[in-house]
């Protein structure tokens, strides 16, 4: 009974179109055209390469796709029990006809051909956006993209800013920035200045978000008038080599400066806390980044109080920084979960906070998932496997613990897997 | 099977008559007269809040009880997802006769109707206390609280102690104490006196524990006789700007007195670690705390050290701290595993928190439950949520996974939730 | 059907042959000889004592061991939730034929006469070990230990090194190092030299692993030569009373100076991260240990970058910190997961924190078990415990979840249960 419940549970959601609201989509090249797009996701390189793969065997220069698929293949073996694995099996299945349980150096070279004729063919990237339901995908953008040649209403910008706040002591950032914008940076005026242009621009193209990732330590303040001049002032002096203080006083000021620009542009803020860039310093491309799980949304006390207007999407990389999300949502209106991120986005984690938000954050409040996927064809099975595990969770402890009707089960579905994600973002397709 | 198991063992403790450890009951106007009574509860308006109410709707002075149950009820439709929307509807279901699903716009007025005429029949807190099967409830009284007018075998009291520890700078509560024990203040002795004082005045009103909330940064110590009278001097003498470091040292003698007098007056020491007031400012009444989950029990080394004939019933806010109560519990004598506390106090927290306790820690060290509440009507269904959880736990991890009898089951159960309560703050009715 | 494939996939896991990666033998008395060995167990002390037994009657000089057993029979009854309490009673049913669910003073003498008789036996160690189908256990051997006078093929050699790491200060550590190594410390070249005279004498002895166990606190780094020419100078001349700077120089040498041994040694080293010694200052022996669980694996980086070809098999004692260990596992080459460590050897710890693992750690990654134990028949409890949760795990999350085939869920029980210990450490029988 709890198995068939589950099925029909999974079954009505998977029926829904849905808007995936954070990926990192090109565009220009949304699907893939080989294997090697697909394999070449850092979820495979990074799990080879922990399990044997030298990285230069797969980051050659010129490697031709077809061989670096094949050098991938060879080292899957050690992967086959990861939930990663199981999302490339569901895709090969859903898209490419493929029928095994395993990808293997036996049977892999009748799937890269067929897979690329089927790439090949016309409107490809339609055709998965229509079999995986989706009706628009949330896009990464560099701040200084130009945002033109793609339909906006499918592929829909946000803003990522971890260059503006983190990376502006460096003058390729700053000669970027000016030039996307025509604003020369001489003080913390003229860096308003600039953001403010950076945000005309993408409200001119339908952006939906604005986005950043932030490094455990970080605790968002806001900084004097005279303390951002005098910050911004030693950037442009000395750069990356400038004073940690005032290089901090900088970074908060643009932060803070985003978050009022989000106020005023009425954007939702993604905040998504707790990265540590470049941990493991030898590792593949993509696959460096880990974490210090020893953040608290504490951090984000004043940010969440000084802009109560500002609606923050919140992602944790840590579970157990998830209770504080669910607590942090539930006390205060402007904060908002969102998505199971990165490290976080494996069965065993979702289950536990999902269910944590499930009970205690008011259901208009929570983002069910996004892919935060490179290419489109990862969107089926990673979504899939959120909707099961939402399914699971609402059979299990709404349906049987808590008597409610299956109707009602996957009304509460529906809303946190595809309601949330257009209300909130004011999506309207 | 494992669900009609479920249900049996439910049953079975579902008939226990119980001893509601800490609450906030006011026992001179214990249960409720309106649903404003009910619907003023922090959790729902905090989430209501939360959810797009503005403050004002609800703490509009003079508002009437039954505006107020009428704004509410307009903004609960996101909260219809929460466990605590679940204790309400529950509670109007046994208390009132109430049978939807949703309390709504079209439907609340007969309830609030007919609860009104059901909350003025005759000795409705004694109704309220049988229904529940609640044999006396443990209250939170200020420390200058007279303590008469109340049975206090069934209304106990417990000695709150946060003001005396964390706001003694405060003029105010000075006089209060001097008011309350006839002791001027001059020094550390004199304070000692005054709390001792205080200790005799509840323990001839059948006090059975002194308690205290603290934040996620303290960690007691004991403070030399020297430094404790500077301290206090200070203290008396420039108030709340008296030097940090001295305040704190004041702080921690104030907590380290309390200590002893619960070793003399063999009283548990109940310790709420964890909360951090007034984080977000604009909240609701009551509904403005939160957290930094990042607290260690080794903070109160020293403390379990130096008490060992003190019982301390520990309750912690966040569950990620729940694995290092059960090791501090295992492993000292004096430590108590207690309740499920506030945010932490949701099904799936409660399910992994119990599960843990329930497998390392002996069964006559844990507290399984207290209702918190402000009003007698909330026994009923936040202890079922807990019973139904503790069934879950012990029909899954007991009967099934170690294959103990049912009856054992039901035995270990009834020890957690009924009689360690009684034994270790030595209640006998 | 779910329960019983969970009983079909323990029984395949049950039938294997198992190498043991980490106890605490003595090879020379490796098994029982009364009940007051297998009671004696701190698990059994350090419970009975946080129930009420006074340390006292259990840590007696020269107490008999037939009335230690008594006494701790006596405070039984708290402990009989705890899955420690189960460990006993299913021991004493596979080795000793008792039938009851209880070990009481009504019942005990019987089960200690006859087990005192059974224990008696001629080759009683290997009968435990073929019952317990242990084809080897790892020792913790002291790192002057002689290493003779047993077969290192079934009691296999691990230098436990924490001594040479944080005690070196300590005259008579230095004392035993220059008696084992016959090198006079003089300066950190001499240390080196003497540290490498014990791995070339644990090489002769078939050494499989090098072993330690830190503080929460421990941030491994590389401390110049000249920088560890100063500290071990000054710790020769002050011992403990030396600058503590120059101590945690010391510290940090002789670690790092073990990581680049076993680099060259080609040994995995065991990290055992996060123990707090002696919290609780009047513990019974073994019953003082606690933990600070705010830790991260962030203060490995460094390490895990120095030494990439070096196998690093880590323990953390903290379930919050088993994400952080799942993630750096699933990024890192050289960091495998490893067992499930005293205060989280418990079931519902050891459920989440496998079920984790097995999502996205690769399968060839992964240690999943090792008992820690002191003798031998607690092998077959423990590994019980472990088979049965990873059963439950394969059972509930693979082939109901993820529809695999029940074989292919044994062979990846298989692999993390048995084969990757030999693989790892390079045991072949």
């Amino acid at each position: 009974m709890p198995h068939a419940l589950r099925q029909r549970i999974f079954d009505e959601l998977d029926a829904l179109e849905i808007v995936d609201p954070h990926t990192h989509i090109n565009p220009h090249a949304p699907a893939s055209t080989t294997l090697a797009d697909v394999m070449g996701y850092h979820y495979y390189t990074e799990l080879a390469h922990s399990a044997g793969l030298a990285r230069q065997a797969i980051e050659e220069p010129e490697l031709p796709p077809r061989e670096k698929v094949r050098r991938l293949i060879e080292h899957l073996g050690p992967l086959e029990n990861t939930i990663q694995y199981s999302w490339l099996i569901e895709m090969l299945r859903e898209f490419f006809g493929f029928y095994g349980a395993r990808l293997t150096i036996g049977n892999w070279e009748a799937v890269y051909e067929h897979a690329s004729d089927v790439m090949a063919r016309p409107h490809w990237a339609e055709t998965v956006l229509k079999k995986s339901k989706l009706r628009a995908v949330f896009l990464t953008n560099e701040f200084d993209d130009p945002l033109t040649g793609f339909d906006t209403s499918v592929y829909v910008p946000c803003l990522r800013t971890d260059d503006l706040v983190f990376h502006l002591a460096k003058p390729e950032i700053r000669a970027r920035l000016e030039k996307a914008t025509g604003v020369s940076l001489r003080d913390a005026a003229t860096l308003r200045d600039a953001i403010g242009k950076l945000f005309d621009h993408f409200r001119r193209r339908n952006v939906r978000a604005c986005a950043i990732s932030l490094p455990p330590s970080f605790a968002p303040r806001k900084v004097s008038a005279a303390a951002a001049d005098s910050a911004i002032a030693d950037l442009l002096s000395k750069g990356q080599s400038g004073d940690p203080q005032r290089l901090d006083d900088a970074t908060n000021f643009a932060f803070w400066t985003l978050a009022e620009y989000c106020q005023e542009f009425a954007l939702p803020f993604d905040l998504m806390i707790g990265v540590n860039r470049g941990v493991y310093e030898s590792g593949v491309y993509q696959g460096r980044d880990l974490y210090d799980s020893r953040v608290s949304l504490i951090q984000y006390r004043e940010l969440f109080n000084a802009f109560p207007r500002v609606t923050f999407p919140v992602s944790v990389l840590a579970s157990v920084t998830n209770q504080e999300l669910v607590s942090y949502a539930w006390i205060f209106p402007n904060v908002i979960t969102s998505g199971h991120w990165w490290y976080s986005n494996t069965p065993t984690y979702i289950e536990n906070d999902l269910a944590a938000r499930l009970e205690a954050v008011p259901q208009t409040k929570q983002i069910g998932y996004y892919s935060d996927m490179y290419k489109l064809e990862f969107a089926l099975p990673k979504f899939r496997m959120y909707k099961r595990i939402l399914a699971k969770v609402l059979a299990e402890r709404f349906v049987l613990d808590r008597a409610w009707s299956e109707e009602r089960a996957v009304a509460l579905g529906k809303q946190v897997l595809a309601d949330n994600t257009e209300t909130i973002f004011g999506y309207s397709g």
